[in-house]
């Protein structure tokens, strides 16, 4: 038998005209990467029947693609930071995560982080989830080694460090090399397992069923090329991702992205965010996106000084690089150089991801300019006022810290070519469905959805700007606010 | 009787929950402003029974607080235009379109509209609105006298001028004095009671009626305190403006607006785009808006150079005021002056509309370096590279057209303060539902949804994204796409 409904991501299936019912829960769960993982433990830990449908033929999502780092902190610190000498206070966690949401943050997520980050910390680990009690206090993007805490945002930079005391709050697992993600996404895919949760592989679902074009019921499924009912008694939980690889998406909602060439996702073909959205779940910052050329390590590298194709620095250039990026993506024209010196570049090698090459060398800075075919004046007097105050230790115009100043003065000097169009950039959407706290689905007036609920990048959650985007937030968000959707899903009466 | 359905803005009325009908029409126009005049004419003149349903308690809109400016060329030229020298091809209007809407400028919009805005130029004509065959070639942001045609975009500046040979395109109304909107609207009205429009004033839409949360049908109002039912047996048109006046939505979606002291909006309250959103309908663009410093007249201050609060420059300051505001509002920090020298500033009051008071004032670039507590060396070495290259005639960093360049080198100097929270900026919205260009609206998948229309600033229309506005494109937008809603509304069949 086909479909006889009329339905589609973007419309959802009236209930009274489901045919039949294929599978059953309490809870079903959209997605099995880290939010569609932690929501469904959480749900079945309630005591729920909890399905989980997922496209792939395994778990993992775009989670497991991950460095698998988390962001924690506040309470006074994880065991790892206190040992590493960080007293992390509640309140800075608070502030940095409100400058990370930037200009409408969501204040209740940020507050319910902070004060219970510590507390998740200790659950991950129940979990399986092992970290090393170690530190490193060198810039790095993702640790080779299995080592544990990193600085991982922009804490320690202008102007976050004015609001909030900075602390590394990047919790990478105790796992070899990169690639930490599948690491957590295993030993969570145990604990499903373990707690008798059952999941349909290779199910995608294609619609929503709901009563009134509103309430949600369950999900249409396909599954061997055939539609599936499936009945939720409690809610629907969308952990389906984001949209990065809906390139008609990204065009429509996000176009800045598509500057990037390297669209970082498993499925994230906005799935989710459209189903949430035939129920009337309205989607906010659609248009933001973490966009990064992950150009340090070497952290001597910092010392350098970013300029757009004016000649002109634009940052301070201690930032977290997926904060530069995002300015780089808004610098008018294409053109955008790294400026080194001979001290600050041949410290260390670039670290091979971040695939940067030399657009210009030479002796002078005005040799420089002029082989990149800058007006003359332009790109050097750049330098000579960024050196003239650097010698004096300060950095009046774009406050980098004082330990990363330096008079680019020793030649030669390289000017190296970081163009969007040239380079590694890495990128993932921030813009998802409005959701509460507790994952419940918004609609446009905020009111709340019934038997819907969102998490991870379906969701527009703690990370909802690309100017504050840290290392660690999505998953961060993904797990906690999974958690929340899973608690709240199976104690959901209709 | 009170309403017994659960409906509201963001969720539809069910149909077969409808306890009576108090009103029928074939087409319901929601708004009375230009988009919803222009739908309902047409809608009527296809032989539709059509009522128009306005908040307010006469016709207008925001469209009346405008200007009246309308833009229009192509074809080879309105007869103002050509009257005026300027053949203005249809590919060239297209091409300057294209950039006004940015990175997802919607071709298939620009295109019709190129095509048809001489015939659309006619048709306002034959409404009885009347334009005087004169041009004025200096800037201005609107005629004070009742001339017609004015540069009212970036066609000059760089880069527009590379793409799209530039025509000016403004058309205002034989309307002595600022204000004009309210004559266009006013012509608009006189034809719609021509038509036999029926129009229920002080009725406010509260939810759709949709059948199966999808296909509409009608809308619930509330009038005189009570529900009211209104059965649309084609279409609703939604015309309901774009949702500035809407604080908490704003905040939601185009953050940066709030920046912004000055909503130019009447009602604006969002419930067009909200209501569009409760069947299915998708928001596009939302983050996007016009905010504007009108900072000229007189044309000489674009003699002078923008700078932010790190003493750059970041424009050309030969486009359009709205263009210049966007990438004031993008810069970091809060601090932006605008430098003129004697000879620049001298020539002429700035327009009172402005609002721009000085910031400082000086012998010497460095002394106003100083006032402005700018690091030594920043603003004086932005202004001594400027000079040096405009006593060439060029401006090889930001490309400025030649007829701006001259050095600020006459003292006093003056650095006028346009701080976002200081100065007369004005703002609307630019986001709102996706649409064909027939008007209907789209689902997130670009589907069609049943029986539903928009137009003006509750649909995503030509202009889209705020670095890209033009003066008067809001009006063609609403004009033109009113009329192609009310047309295709009148013949939609279920």
């Amino acid at each position: 038998m086909t479909a006889p409904l009329r339905c589609s991501l973007s419309h959802p299936a009236a209930l009274e005209r489901v045919p039949r019912w294929d599978y059953e829960a309490d809870v079903i769960v959209l997605g099995f990467g880290a939010a569609g993982a932690c929501a469904a433990l959480e749900a079945a830990r309630c005591g729920a029947r909890v399905l989980i449908v997922e496209s792939a033929a395994g778990s993992g999502g775009t989670s497991a693609l991950s460095g698998g780092e988390i962001y924690l902190g506040g309470s006074g610190g994880t065991p790892i930071q206190r040992a590493a000498g960080f007293e992390d206070a509640t309140e800075d966690l608070y502030q940095y995560l409100l400058m990370v949401g930037g200009p409408n943050a969501d204040a209740a997520k940020a507050r319910l982080y902070a004060e219970h980050s510590l507390r998740h910390f200790e659950w991950l680990n129940a979990q399986g989830i092992e970290y090393k009690n170690s530190y490193i206090a060198e810039r790095c993007i993702e640790p080779a080694t299995d080592d544990c805490l990193i600085w991982s945002g922009s804490e320690e930079a202008w102007p976050f460090v004015q609001r909030a005391r900075p602390a590394p709050r990047g919790h990478c697992p105790k796992f070899l090399g990169m690639g930490g993600g599948r690491y957590v996404m295993d030993k969570l895919a145990q604990q499903v397992a373990a707690a008798g949760v059952r999941v349909l592989f290779n199910a995608r679902a294609t619609a929503l069923i709901a009563d009134g074009g509103r309430d949600v019921h369950g999900l249409v499924l396909r599954l061997d090329g055939e539609p599936r009912f499936a009945r939720a008694a409690r809610a629907v939980v969308l952990c389906a991702g984001g949209f990065v690889m809906n390139r008609e998406m990204v065009k429509q909602h996000a176009p800045l992205l598509l500057r990037s060439q390297f669209p970082l996702g498993t499925v994230d073909d906005g799935s989710g965010i459209l189903l949430g959205a035939s129920v009337g779940g309205v989607m906010v910052n659609m248009s933001e996106g973490f966009a990064t050329i992950p150009w340090y390590p070497p952290g001597s590298l910092v010392k350098g000084i970013f300029v757009n194709g004016q000649g002109q620095r634009f940052i301070n250039e201690d930032c977290y690089h997926g904060r530069v990026s995002n300015y780089i993506l808004r610098q008018p024209g294409e053109r955008i150089w790294l400026l080194e010196d001979h001290a600050t570049y041949a410290t260390g090698e670039m670290q091979q991801l971040a695939k940067i090459e030399i657009g210009a060398a030479g002796e002078t800075w005005e040799e420089i300019e002029r082989e990149l075919r800058l007006p003359e004046g332009s790109l050097s007097q750049t330098v000579r006022l960024y050196n003239q105050y650097a010698a004096q230790g300060t950095d009046p115009l774009f406050h980098k810290a004082g330990k990363w100043l330096k008079p680019l003065d020793e030649p030669p000097f390289v000017a190296l070519d970081c163009r969007l169009d040239y380079c590694f950039y890495a990128s993932f959407t921030l813009g998802g469905l409005d959701t509460l706290p507790s994952g419940e689905v918004l609609d446009a007036e905020r009111n709340v959805i019934a038997g819907l609920f969102a998490a991870g990048r379906t969701a527009c959650g703690l990370p909802r700007w690309g100017e504050g985007y840290s290392s660690g937030l999505s998953l961060a968000d993904a797990t906690f606010f999974g958690r929340q959707a899973g608690t709240r899903a199976a104690r959901t009466t209709r």
